[in-house]
């Protein structure tokens, strides 16, 4: 195990009818609030009137800023930056998914900033301060509501960048399940997919001794795996929405990165994908992650198969490991199918064409490598992508 | 699955050579440090010279109450905050265990509280202020490096009582597996029956669809069952001692907790034993936990075999479900036994001359029940202590 640090500051609101409490806990961060989001859903469920009427009555202002899209923009952050400066706003509420929370993480760290906000994608600049945050989550797949990081897509080049920081974290997040009844299947299942990728990104790793983190990640990946279907069966299944909900916000807080180095080569091959052709990032690792797996496994086969064992039940064959390693993957991609996913390049319309050209983006030009379970170069990562088509 | 509330906000700073950062890390919560500790065994390590260090580094002043013993004392406590008002201290550093952190916790909210402190664990006073504490752990067990509560023996009568606030969590833990090296046998058994206990006081439950959090309980548990034999075989085992000390914390933090009610009426049950005999508060554990099992099992048989099955890997017996659940019982009550702890009341050298007293002070001469799973009277708990025998 490795030495680490970690904590979990974001107060988690959790449960039915917990959305009116948002503006006593707004209250203590600021007095005059962006409120964040995407498109109609928020107003057709009627969760944001429930919300405008519960920072009302906490006494706050607010200004709105809508239209954030699925793989969130630059372009709408500097309009939400400019908002905030001109308006005096000194808190933000993210009402949505990963996409908005990630978009109000980039607001909230670019409003307090002199220079470009994308200098902090770019590595060109540190996070020093930010407005602070608060989420009510409607989405649960990303686990933004409780992670230090937001991702961004500039649109000039369709670049896809991370920034991660731990006052970036979310002050509160507040989680009512029932809000996630409304979410089209195909958007349950890319949750389930992203949240299984932030699991799998820390479970594959060279770290030794990491047993307890490891059955963490175990049981977090069978909970998705069981409660995912039947949330599709039954949208409105109170029980396993919630279920995956919480598990989605533990995927992604770091509990299962402590002590342990995770991998990350699929995020960001994935992100190359979805930034070129706009897929859901959760259909992008459904593609990318078996890829990924059969094109890496033998560099720890014994790690494949107890992926295989404890999260797929496979039964071990002594013989034969590499078969269950392989059965693991199999699996995987199996239940990625079953949930309406695509898991190839061709299940989603994509052909060979510009393959080059996401390997070289992934790897500027081959400057620099991705991954830590296995170190990947520019053609290890097109060779994932021709295993994907 | 229940609406909850929850956050993580101690700071953990875990792995080798950690103690150094103590003084820079204490600086952020005051100037003047109650150092408070047990008894030699931190000077004998060479602990405290390395805390006192770290502190003089950071320029802090530091006073010090040593003398903490296992089931910590409120005289000691009291001492304490007559110490603390005395000598201006405006933050506390516990090193050691759960009996040296839960004393000053007592310290912490009694000190800028103008009543008797045992108002707190009589539950005739709330919480609303402490001074900021921080942690050195070295014995992995209690979890009080990151829960909210203390629990105080008042000498008078030995009465064993807890009190719980989310101000009572410390400001930061940290945790050098190193230093439990020298932990003795019987203690890191004791301290592996108080881990799991927390668990399973969690584990038992009537709250239904708690399938997350199940399997989050499932994999501690069998982390402590594979690495304490390791750890009492090989003392300096890093691995094995990482392991068990970052679960032992993650068992107590209320993760565990989120959604569902705990049971705790072993805690009580126990609570009653270790305050009138002394023993360690874990082999009171591992001999009140079976014998409360078996009294309980049929209430939920289902929960009892998931337990055999899922933690202890016994066969399912489908024609007789009630067969699996006492396997798992006994296979927990030969688990404790394996690490040198005592089973039975016997084993402790305990008859049953005081059985009557502890079940009327456990529910205050029948005044009160213990427990959720299943609720228990005086007689329960009585039928309890004698099973135990």
């Amino acid at each position: 195990m490795d030495n680490f640090r970690f904590a979990m500051p974001t107060k988690i609101i959790f449960g039915k009818d917990t959305e009116g409490e948002v503006g006593e806990e707004m209250r203590r961060w600021g007095s005059r609030v962006l409120l964040h989001y995407g498109g109609g859903s928020v107003v057709r469920s009627g969760l944001k009137g429930k919300v405008e009427q519960s920072l009302a009555q906490a006494g706050l202002d607010f200004v709105e800023l809508g239209g954030v899209k699925p793989n969130p923009r630059l372009s709408l952050v500097k309009e939400g930056i400019e908002l905030c400066r001109r308006e005096n706003i000194d808190c933000i509420l993210a009402v949505g998914g990963g996409s908005v929370i990630d978009s109000a993480k980039a607001i909230g760290i670019g409003t307090p900033y002199d220079g470009d906000v994308w200098d902090f994608y770019e590595g060109k600049a540190e996070v020093t301060e930010t407005l602070p945050l608060g989420v009510i989550l409607t989405i649960p797949a990303a686990g933004s509501e409780a992670s230090n990081s937001s991702v961004i897509t500039k649109e000039e080049g369709w670049l896809k960048r991370p920034v991660g920081n731990d006052l970036m974290r979310p002050k509160f997040a507040v989680m009512n399940p029932e809000w996630t009844y409304s979410l089209p299947p195909y958007q349950t299942a890319c949750g389930a997919a992203d949240i299984m990728a932030h699991v799998m990104e820390r479970y594959f790793t060279n770290t030794k001794d990491v047993d307890f983190t490891d059955r963490l990640c175990e049981g977090l990946l069978r909970t998705i795996i069981k409660q995912v279907p039947l949330a599709l069966e039954n949208p409105e299944d109170y029980a396993s929405r919630a279920e995956i909900m919480w598990a989605s916000t533990i995927a992604h807080n770091d509990l299962l990165s402590t002590g342990r180095q995770g991998d990350w080569a699929s995020h960001q091959i994935e992100h190359e994908l979805s930034g070129i052709y706009d897929i859901a990032h959760g259909a992008g690792l459904s593609i990318i992650f078996p890829a990924w797996m059969k094109y890496v496994y033998t560099h720890d086969t014994a790690r494949f198969a107890r992926f295989a064992v404890r999260v797929w039940g496979v039964e071990y064959d002594f013989d034969h490991p590499e078969r269950t390693a392989l059965e693991g993957i199999e699996r995987l991609e199996q239940f990625f199918a079953s949930i309406g996913l695509p898991v190839s390049l061709a299940d989603a319309g994509i052909d060979s064409n510009r393959l080059d050209e996401m390997a070289a983006k992934c790897t500027d030009d081959g400057r620099r490598t991705q991954g830590s379970f296995v170190t990947l170069s520019q053609e290890d990562i097109l060779a994932i992508y021709q295993l994907a088509l």
